[in-house]
């Protein structure tokens, strides 16, 4: 594979620290990708509900597939810090496929961190080019961001598994080619209950007793499909189990701490695209004989918009630093920056809708489609009231 | 026309006390009717863009296009302090419905109080049933929430006037068969422009010269068409015209008022539903082992949503009675009531959303539509900036 | 005594209503007397902290004393939609005397609704002028806002009663003639813990046994002492039993509904002087060769104060209805009224600090003080967070 | 003067950069100060209203007083984001004073930048060891965060300056041994007025015709004397002129970017301090029978607090970090992370109070006394409208 974005030229085993040019250029050409690629057809994918299969494979020529993988199986070797400048400009471009690819290079990740050597060299290079999608299955119907409720079991039958069970809320089901699926494989074992007894797999799309619901119909994120994933009876060999049994909740939840970077850095760049039209907008628009960008209403509400906006970029930076240095606080760090973040996001969107008066309220100015596809990012990859929970016990000493 | 909602047996020429009782009998008509012909139907209305014309003719027999109409044309000859009770109750069938049929009664009720004997015999009749429906053109593309700047034209030729101009964003344009279009009428007369030199006309669909621009994609309010209204001149008799020229603006300004206390209740009543809907939610959904009911979070949450609720209702109510009884601050009160219930319902039904969590971003469950639906009553009507305005300088003794 | 305050010509026996140009007039009365008796010295009062004892026989003398109490022992004989609109302008003179008369007045009113006839006349005549003072004590160190946990025991012994405990911020202690006192008479007995088992007593100044802590140093409400008192085996004959055994706690829980009014109407009341004093400071004050009242962002911060109060009175007065027409869900509107007129009236104070920038922080313009003496009621008479769990309890039809 | 705080061994004339461990170090040593001289008498400091002149001296040997000077004249030689770390740590034992040191800092911070040799060398010594104190004088009456609109007048006579007007709100004014003084000295020439025109001055305690106004009753900081400068014609030679005719109005504007980190990381250590405390009473008191810590209600504002204090110190990191780069956009930065650790600071001592129940509102649990003392930093320094404006005029593209 070529790559044709800026990496550092480590030695492809570990993320290796970028220097500001190299950021500064990798973040250029991510840009240009956005501007060219994503924004001009975001409308028309949130019309028409299209995932944009084709695009998602030049983002994985550019080596978005995989940013924070190791290079030998194909990955961008890039930090987490990298990681999170991607995804606020391909945000900047289409939040919907900026966040499904978060999605996706979330489950590259976990089969890259606690996969074999036979893993990764199977499954990998296929999906750092995104020549195969990747679908993370772990939410279920009956609970939510409770991930220790999940229900599927995974049963063994000699050299198999035979997983059974329900997923619901998949980004990417019915087209990825590779489904992370959590299951339980303790059985009534009451000492492998909620967090303990579960274990991941690695799913192939095609496997008999896998479907998928229909198409949900969301509120937005209408660039990527969500739909269940059913699994009835389905049979893996052992080899397609991701580390070992029981080892299952700890990879979802390293799997969550970048998927939370990816989800706030997409939530900032959204945002910041909606700021920047409404800046430009302000400029532009009179009202009672004057632009809209001399009134101080107008002036303290941007004001507050690119403060708060800082304000979680900044956060979100120490969050990717305690990640990348492996910091034993990085998942309350990333926990407390999804929070920021994605409320963050939301409310400088929504603040841009308003500024905009009736304009900001119709699909061709694109503020309402990026307000609709943030308001998921403060109920996915764990809700923001669990984000509080993490954030508060840590603080209170528990766990 | 048989009135079947309970009305006051008052002599039709002016509003009258409605009893404690009557009110109860009245909204719980409006709720029967709510519950059977409008929330059923409101998500297939959302996503397919349907204008329910014949379930608003239905809403005009029992009294619900003209409400607080004089009855001898037709109208329920009710209050304020009705009409806002009703709208709750429509909106918690149908946000988008009821906005329109509070716009609808904007227009109607302007007829009605500024119109002339021969005016209202001919118009209204038909208007008060819904057999026909009316638009209310004021906003022109580069005005937004600033009456005063509106440029489109009428210029007397003869026993008629030639109007010319576009409005913008104008509800029920293509189906109404009524427009009371606010046009200038004052040339270039200096002492005529601004609030000055407005005129409002009477302008019947079929009307040459008369046309809409495409169908506007909107976050929401799908229930009803938004487009533009292009009048190239277009040529109406003299008794068309509504009030004196000049009057316009004074007219349309009245209107509003009524048409805040509408948008207001309609913003309470779709809160109120999702507030409920979420009420039951949690007592269904178990999280962690334990129903969202008991978790104290979701407690504090439902409990700040049911007050900011009561507390918009209450400040309605009060807009609505001074409104009733003519008083000199009746505008003051209901931008305040239309800028605080507005908002409040908006922030309820996204955490409604909020604590669905992600069956709140799915379009079955209703949540996010009226989401969607609620977030453009912070923007018309005079959007809430307009509204601190109003009240602003009234503090400060302005204007 | 002569009222010289304007009241209903009812029979005394309960509170009758009052007609608009009534509550006007004792509305008018009242402020005359918040103006020239409260209002000028307020800074001194808060400086010096100073319990203002001749001023309160002063507004004894007006019946405010015992605004809802009967008129045969002295009563004002009014209703609480008028005390409400009393403490209001009370607190706009002073919000610390208005809020100690509040709680004065839910003593007397304890008293005058669950004493015998014996007791009423022993007792209120010398209450209801404010010769003498009253102090409700219920909370204690242990137990906050948690009323079901006082721990202070009341033992029977004989004819008497020996009472023995410590209750903490207790206002006027130390002053007051008279204190109603909960304590538990359940003593072990498991079915009479909790809310049950508790007994109301009259427990007057100067029993043996009785002492008080040093003054507190508090934030604010200097104007009133704050001190614990101390019960040492203090023993009361058994006719200063209020209501029967077990009876405290609903007694108790009845007295708070109209002290969380009260305590909300004073919220109002110091808010809306607040506001009318930024109001003339933005007249006044000019910065960048501009009144700050010609700036928008003033404008709009002006009227976001005025609307959120007048939405908190609005909530108020339909607690007050409730409470006076004896609904079933009188308490959970006064929970709900308290909440947002405490959290609103101290936000709208704060923000007429801010906007009185560096002169709103001096202690002669009165805006700091209104501020600290207002951030108490936010956490008195039930905290906030113990009204959102009244309302939410209610929401979810839980008790 | 032997620095007993670790400092970087560089040449002495510009700040260099600081390792990890060096500036943890730093921070210790100044942690140990503040929790050994600063937090045990600091609620006794507020009763008092006690300048505590020793306790700084103190603090000038450890090198705080000139943290940012270059260290030939006995400055520490730290950097910006050094001192924003010491700060936090000063204000966990003591808000007023930490920003009071803050405020000496910025004062001696603009002579060594803007002062020739002669004048670093005769006026520094003595204050990088605060055996003098330094005041800034901008504020003045009628101007308030307008700093173009100083009317002090500075007239040339001879060899002098001859300096006549008012400053408000000048902190340590009475004790201070130098106070900088903006005035203007363009007289009526039309090309200098507002910003242009205006010259600082260094003005010693003692000048003839320099008193002071009587020590403001303020809302907190009162372990700082804030009072009016009068200057009656004080007659300065021309050396005591700082820069050019001309410089002042720049000169300010940079001192006051520093003294802007330096207030925001003093809320951040204010509101630090009770967050600890907070969480430490979570843990200890117990309502319902269960430890606040167990409610998830607490759980989640814990969690907020946190977050919010996070997001304010990473931003205000960032601020910090540009402006010892010299970045272009640094005032902005400044601007923003004042205006968001303020607010956040205020919130969550704020919340820290209401979470402490009746407790946190007596002086001799602290929370009130932070809540007072971080209220001012809302205003001062630049208000926080102020603040607003630089930075939604940076977004415009203006100025």
């Amino acid at each position: 594979m070529t790559m044709t974005m800026p990496s550092p030229t480590g030695s492809g085993t570990s993320a290796s620290a970028t220097s500001a040019e190299e950021r500064e250029a990798l973040v250029e050409a991510v840009r240009d990708f956005a501007d060219a690629r994503l924004a001009p057809f975001a409308n028309q994918r949130d019309a028409d509900h299209e995932f944009p299969v084709e695009t998602l494979r030049e983002a994985g020529q550019l080596g978005l597939g995989a940013i924070c993988v190791r290079e030998d199986v194909g990955g961008a070797g890039l930090s987490r810090m990298d990681a999170i400048a991607i995804y606020e400009q391909l945000a900047r471009g289409d939040v919907a496929v900026a966040a499904y690819i978060s999605i996706h290079n979330m489950v590259v990740g976990m089969i890259d961190q606690h996969g074999t050597d036979e893993q990764r060299r199977r499954w990998l290079p296929s999906l750092t080019t995104m020549d195969d999608l990747a679908s993370y299955c772990l939410t279920e119907p009956g609970a939510g961001s409770d991930a220790a409720a999940v229900a599927t079991a995974a049963v063994r039958d000699g050299d198999d598994y035979v997983l059974t069970g329900t997923k619901q809320f998949i980004s990417g089901a019915g087209t990825s080619a590779v489904y992370v699926v959590m299951a339980r494989t303790g059985g009534d074992d009451p000492a492998k209950q909620g967090s303990r007894g579960m274990t991941a797999f690695i799913v192939p799309a095609g496997a008999d007793g896998l479907s998928f619901g229909p198409e949900e119909h969301k509120m937005g994120w209408n660039a990527q499909p969500t739909r269940q994933v059913v699994l009835d009876g389905v049979r893996v060999p052992a080899d397609h189990r991701l580390g070992e049994e029981g080892d299952g909740f700890g990879i979802a939840m390293r799997g969550l701490n970048g998927g939370r970077l990816g989800i706030a850095a997409a939530s900032i760049g959204g945002a910041q695209w909606a700021l920047e039209r409404t800046v430009a907008y302000a400029k532009e628009r009179a009202t009672f004989g004057q632009p809209l960008a001399t009134r101080q209403h107008v002036q303290f509400a941007l004001a507050d918009m690119e403060t708060e906006l800082q304000a979680a970029r900044a956060l979100l930076e120490r969050a990717a630093a305690k990640l990348d240095a492996g910091a034993a606080d990085a998942p309350v760090a990333c926990a407390m920056a999804k929070r920021f973040a994605t409320d963050a996001g939301f409310r400088v969107a929504d603040e841009a809708l308003q500024l905009h008066g009736g304009y900001g309220y119709l699909h061709e100015y694109g503020i309402e489609r990026v307000v609709r596809d943030l308001r998921v990012h403060r109920i996915l990859e764990g809700s923001n009231e669990m984000m509080r929970m993490i954030v508060g016990r840590h603080l209170l000493g528990e766990r």
